[in-house]
């Protein structure tokens, strides 16, 4: 099986890499030896391996009728679209670890790679290393999947968890990600939280089979999180993590991006540093959990060569992926029910003269009150909080 | 899809209620409706909705071509091998929750299935509803799997975790187990350990590949676990979990039954009550856990309906599974290195004398002491116990 690489940085030299540390096992595992015909990439790499393999012009991938399976790890929704729509219309196997690309035109790219009876699959855009696109397609197929609920972008995870550990500031271990590499320069895709909203954009498409644009779903980050609300959440045994979450409300799903305070008893609780989590709940499974290496070169670089193991062991087999293109309408999150963690510099009385019944969280926090409220929609929340004037709140997972 | 199912007890029943409750859903995934024809039982079940599909003959299923899947849930080696081996014999694909049946025959049986271009699947055979057999087999294809360690038993874990959070004694918390129905009136299979093992073995089986025969196991059970131990345990700020574990040694493998004391780092720590939760480490994926109901009713049959569906898409395709008869011979766990805890009525100078460095813990319990050893053999620590004389010694993970 020739394969080529489209895109030569952290991920694609990683499956570079990965083909070659477990060559036996995975000649043994697809059925035949996996060998890298082209890697794709503007750049020249002179005294790489993988020098007399580099060409600049995608369609000499496409145009050899040697290559079964390309990957894409070049990232962005173009030109990578482009060049993915040209390599299945050729005929071509493809796998992608770029969430970009699979959450704006995955629907799309599934219904060419079955028209042209061959597979796009898409194992690691979302969670890494972690298996999890694969089982919600081939193992939970028996359950209605009420939940899906993931901690995944490990550079807020990894500063979350230094949060809590050290008592930091927000700012103070954003500097310390950046300097250790996992957070980018321009963190931004990270802390607002844009990229786990595309990856539970997919994860929630595949869970109903439709199209669910990122762009729906209510999404914040983690840079209001300070080393107060810490505090308050040890008060409450809990923990704060960004989570990624979709849930079914009748025949519909409401999603959202957000930290939430979650207790110790729950699976993704301690989850910590750069590790994802998946929790999954479903109807007759009950809860579920998947965890695991959420970035990084070789655990995504696995992800992404376990499909090019099961595409060499279907070829001119089209695995059926319940992803249409046909839109879901989410609802709307403001009329979503959560309970909700407040910080005022409001008196008590006041708070519950807007909010009724309230639980106090008592931290040790002068100048202010911490309290939790009763369940009740986004929506009110929203009016309530306005009344009160707060300084922070969180969600109770 | 016409479906059998043999043993309606449990898990059968449960996976007729499955196919029930999601029958929408499953067509939609199985690309047809799945509907059950016989149930296979010595009992008749007046009043039963399956009442006029009960047969007592497994022939009757055999010799009709409608049937396309026979589900397997009577327990046992016999007579569910020879039913089972009738049934791919007959050209039908056959799902299994036995997990006697898999550690014993499962090589054989999925010999037989490829023979007869159909397939033979066994997810709820460990693990209940935690995806982790299609995982191994599907998901984890680019990884040399170093170490699969798992909490495979939910009767254990759940009197572990009371044990742990109630500080009550072994017969004690057997006794609520008996009560609540999670331990059987002989729970010999569970607190010994033989049920994990059999579990274990048909991981390990998968990860190498060949057939690891269970007698070959150490095999210990949680009977030796006092309160005194899980004072201890807390002391050291760590759980005791019955793990069940095979590691990568050169060319083979290391395999062991036995209760752990595991650190709050660890992703088996925090699986608690009747929950279960297989840890992977692949070379280049890194960790990886999988968490969720290990038995039950509905979890069970859910990871049953989900080969249904599975063979359902893979009519007339036998899905490969690497698992030959070949037998492979495993390590002597003697020469297996680990750090022991270790409690003894002896003082601290014959400790030393024996063990030489140790690290003491201190648990304000009288007329003892408990420490951690450095990392040795069993062999050689088989042979220090024995000389110091010992209350009991747990491993540490």
């Amino acid at each position: 099986m020739k394969v080529a690489v489209m895109g030569y940085g952290t991920i694609g030299s990683g499956v570079v890499e990965v083909l070659r540390i477990n060559k036996d096992r995975i000649a043994e595992r697809a059925g035949e030896p996996v060998e890298v015909k082209y890697v794709l990439d503007l750049r020249e790499f002179p005294g790489d391996p993988m020098e007399d393999k580099i060409v600049h012009d995608y369609q000499v991938i496409a145009n050899d009728p040697e290559v079964g399976i390309v990957v894409e790890t070049m990232g962005g929704v173009e030109p990578a679209f482009t060049f993915v729509k040209a390599m299945l219309e050729a005929g071509k196997q493809v796998t992608t670890s770029n969430k970009a690309l699979v959450a704006a035109k995955g629907a799309e790219l599934i219904r060419i790679a079955r028209e042209k009876n061959v597979n796009f699959q898409f194992e690691a855009s979302v969670g890494g290393g972690i298996p999890i696109i694969r089982p919600l397609n081939c193992c939970l197929t028996a359950d209605e999947i009420e939940e899906i609920t993931g901690i995944l972008n490990g550079t807020t995870n990894y500063m979350l968890t230094k949060m809590s550990e050290e008592g930091a500031e927000f700012e103070d271990v954003l500097k310390d990600a950046q300097a250790k590499g996992y957070a980018e320069k321009d963190p931004t895709a990270d802390i607002e939280g844009h990229d786990p909203c595309r990856k539970i954009a997919i994860l929630t498409s595949l869970v109903c089979g439709r199209q669910v644009d990122f762009e729906d779903i209510h999404c914040e980050g983690i840079t209001k999180i300070s080393a107060t609300d810490i505090k308050y959440a040890k008060a409450m045994n809990r923990s704060i993590k960004l989570l990624a979450s979709s849930r079914k409300v009748g025949e519909s799903y409401v999603a959202m991006v957000a930290p939430f305070l979650l207790p110790q008893t729950h699976p993704l609780c301690n989850v910590n540093d750069v590790f994802n989590g998946v929790f999954v709940h479903g109807n007759v499974l009950g809860d579920a959990m998947f965890y695991g290496s959420g970035a990084g070169k070789l655990p995504t670089a696995s992800a992404v060569v376990a499909d090019i193991v099961d595409m060499a062991k279907h070829q001119n087999v089209n695995i059926v992926i319940d992803w249409k293109e046909e839109k879901m309408e989410l609802l709307d999150y403001k009329d979503c029910t959560n309970v909700f963690f407040v910080r005022t510099a409001a008196s008590k009385a006041d708070a519950e003269k807007v909010f009724g019944k309230v639980t106090y969280v008592e931290a040790g926090i002068s100048g202010e009150i911490g309290f939790t409220t009763e369940a009740m929609t986004e929506g009110e929340f929203e009016t309530k909080a306005e009344e009160l004037g707060i300084l922070n709140r969180i969600r109770l997972a």
